[in-house]
């Protein structure tokens, strides 16, 4: 299928994105058991919480377009998310795991600031006003989630130092 | 080899952004290339150069801590690359495709922006200042390209509006 003007890009960037939130839900299940610090158990339990919510925006952001809800496997995520698991196989002290933990959810949270970003600036452009307030409550929490994650690490990274 | 503290861990990330690195100029040259809006064109040109000098600021960086500046094969770059050459091999407008690569050149400058943010945080957690200065510099210039592409974008995304 041709991409032929922004509209078509946007739905091939939103079926992108539907993919990486759905790989994120899973991956998030197992930082949450993995984590060892009781609030970055927390962060990531809340933030799982908030990407079913985000799916659903995303499903009404379709619906609003008159398309079904396709996603499209986001091979970026797949390599962020192998990358996440790699440091949770790693024989590391649990305060030094939680630190990276807390990197690779960063890298994660970063992708999907791009994302959005871009989804909202060309959903603007094209004046579709309902999709683009529907992404832009997205992507305020995936900045507001990258904030929390920098004050944890803030507090974690303490608890990290060489002895 | 265990991972035993926020040094190591430092290190560790260190290795896997050398590797982002060089698997970006291998892509900014193909996108330089492929993009058809001339100023597109040159800030993938003048982002390669840059590029190139974040990879040397690496090398000080493993310098000052008296270590061989060995890269790690980075799985998320490699998706996010990945996901930058099929929209390359897409069957799209010139203008649209500018747009879509665009967005994901952003994805990669969000990686890094991420990626670095993580490495300042843990170099200034430790006290190397040396090293937090050199990768300080690298996350300014991530930002400004950032923002570069955010202002190329507005234009562009005019212009790929449909018919």
């Amino acid at each position: 299928m041709a991409i032929e003007n922004l509209q078509d890009a946007l739905l091939e960037e939103m079926r992108d994105v539907l993919s990486a939130e759905k790989q994120i839900t899973k991956a998030l299940k197992q930082m949450a058991k993995k984590a060892s610090h009781e609030q970055l158990k927390e962060a990531f339990e809340e933030h799982l919480k908030q990407t079913e919510g985000q799916i659903e925006r995303l499903e009404k952001a379709f619906e609003a377009l008159d398309r079904k809800p396709r996603s499209k496997h986001c091979d970026a995520m797949e390599g962020l998310i192998s990358e996440g698991k790699e440091i949770m196989e790693e024989d590391a002290e649990p305060e030094v795991r939680d630190a990276m933990m807390i990197a690779a959810a960063q890298k994660v949270e970063h992708y999907e600031i791009a994302t959005y970003g871009t989804l909202c600036a060309w959903a603007e452009s094209l004046g579709l006003d309902k999709v683009a307030k529907l992404l832009q409550e997205t992507l305020a929490e995936e900045k507001e989630t990258d904030e929390k994650l920098n004050s944890l690490a803030a507090e974690i990274n303490k608890q990290a130092q060489p002895a």
